[in-house]
């Protein structure tokens, strides 16, 4: 099957997709504003924090905003890819690290505790079974997406699927009261979908954005490289719609992400994109839904090199710089203690009336 | 008074400032290493997380840091070169805002509370007065340092008295069990010093170093770095000594954060430094005190365009980059939170063999 006999996505259930996002709220932003220069300390001496702090005024239409309850939603899936060895781990891990999830002990799960977040694991497809757990939902779509060097990774009505699990996350996010929304994933080789995924809606070669990943070595990079690139030349035609560019290069998590960023975007819920998969599928939203950039926030600077330039495309700035590139959505974890920082500063510190401390100067 | 008639500060009790640092936990340290490695993560996918496990594992000389406990000292005082208007702020400012910590509006207060900090406010002179409170301790050396640019900022048994308040400080925080140690500073005109003395110790014309500080404008900043310049010039015969450079170019609450930071270093309590100001306290310090800058962590890159060259100096990497430049402490304080995630991973998640996952494949 060639990139030519794909059936129209446009044409199976994924016309939701294209409405645009929620306003936001410019009077809230406009007292945020106001209050951020009324409290005690000199202009713009929080830096991003004040910034943040505004944002999220607007997205949440208060003049003091809040991120105490927190949704992340964990999209799993296998990769067809992964049978070409662009991964530094076996498939299994896929599986395997989705019951490490659901028994407590990945990063993700961690931090979650940490930060007090409702978590949900979603297998939309492992090749190794997945043992059944009260903290994973199945979702399962297919063992694994095709391999996308040699034909689009999943069929239109499968891209339609995954989509509309991300906005069904959603729907339980808003259900549950969130504040914010933090989608991470797991998939031997996703690294390589995202890559090509955003390589083909940048135009960019797979040279500029290729990586490690979780750990090849520069043959293996080269080795990805090469694939890549020959699943652009194989999907070209196809690069021109965000949607049809998922379905050939992504995989279902990859997809489940973008819908969901899609319908945070739609259903006014603020989101935190973690780090290098979650910016390709943010990247997906930014291009299908218009206004979806301005709910996102970006937490961190993935280590993996081609996240700069997604992330530049899209229009977002990293919060945080650790070097991390773990994904599941561990760096938008990290990231949280920051947003309540900045909410809890901006709702809670003095003013200069309220304090009797002086202003600056206005000669200065 | 000229430089020259400056008592030699090794004659009055500050000897102790010259007692190297404690040893780190190298045992600890190979055993936090090995840990992270069996972790459920490729190696090294958590970044700098995994580093300040490591780091904080030698310093509490065990396998598992933590940093539950944290400790807030915030040093408060005047300064003489106040006088030639190198401030956005006028100087009653000081005094106001050691108010506005002690009633809980200051952003340091905020982000106490927002941690669970134990903090402490300690007055070492103000020009206006400060009304007693509970929360703030009186340490008043003079109520303000002399005027840098024309003598001394401040005398020998000054000096002396502002370290030793710092290593009192310190003393309380170790009664209290405290598992890291945050100082935090107030005092306008305390950028002016602290870049005088960071470009004193570093060999820098003011021009490499001198910036905006609370919001300086173009004539402002030109009016610092004159007066800057000046007094490295008038104090230049000791410069080559750290502590006689603090005394002549420092203020008491620098001088009071250096000697908390000495010691901490020779007690073996590990310190997150904040930003500009704290910054050439740690260069003080770690010129000082061999060994010192092994005990230090630093929160975040302050917006004060000489910070990099202090930090790079003492050899530090900043945690955070928000562009914040208020003091306070208030960079450590939004900075703990990442300590705590990292010490949390780094306790909690499972290893590749508790959680039967597959490791990375030896090929790769």
């Amino acid at each position: 099957m060639s990139s030519n006999n794909l059936v129209d996505p446009h044409a199976v259930g994924i016309d939701w997709c294209r409405a645009p996002a929620a306003a936001v709220d410019l009077q809230a932003r406009e007292e945020a504003i106001t209050r951020q220069g009324n409290l005690t300390k000199p202009p713009g001496a929080l830096g991003r924090l004040e910034d943040i702090a505004i944002q999220l005024a607007a997205l949440q239409r208060r003049e003091k905003p809040a991120v105490d309850r927190v949704w992340i939603s964990v999209f799993a899936a296998d990769h067809g890819i992964a049978a070409a060895d662009v991964s530094a781990f076996p498939q299994a891990v896929t599986a395997q690290m989705i019951a490490n999830m659901a028994a407590g002990g990945a990063a993700i799960s961690v931090l979650a505790r940490r930060i007090g977040a409702e978590i949900e694991l979603i297998d939309l497809g492992t090749v190794a079974p997945v043992a059944p757990h009260p903290a994973i939902r199945d979702a399962r779509i297919a063992p694994s997406t095709a391999n996308l060097a040699e034909e689009p990774a999943m069929s239109a009505e499968q891209l339609a699927r995954a989509l509309a699990e991300g906005a069904a996350a959603v729907a339980r996010a808003r259900a549950d009261g969130a504040e914010l929304f933090i989608a991470g994933e797991m998939g031997i080789g996703n690294t390589t979908a995202a890559t090509a995924l955003a390589a083909g809606l940048l135009g960019s070669a797979a040279a500029d954005l290729v990586g490690p990943g979780t750990g090849l070595d520069q043959a293996g990079i080269a080795r990805k490289q090469a694939l890549i690139d020959a699943a652009l030349t194989r999907h070209a035609d196809q690069l021109s719609d965000p949607a049809a560019a998922l379905a050939c290069l992504g995989g279902f998590e990859i997809a489940a992400m973008a819908g969901a960023y899609i319908s945070c975007a739609q259903q006014g819920v603020p989101m935190l994109i973690d780090g290098f998969i979650s910016s390709a599928a943010a990247l997906v939203a930014s291009r299908r839904c218009p206004g979806a950039a301005d709910w996102m926030l970006l937490a961190h600077a993935s280590a993996e090199p081609g996240h700069r330039a997604m992330v530049d495309a899209i229009g977002l700035r990293p919060l945080l710089d650790l070097g991390m590139r773990l994904g599941e959505g561990s760096g938008a974890a990290a990231a949280v203690p920051l947003l309540r920082v900045a909410c809890q500063l901006h709702a809670e510190m003095a003013t200069f009336d309220e304090a009797g401390v002086a202003e600056k100067q206005s000669s200065c």
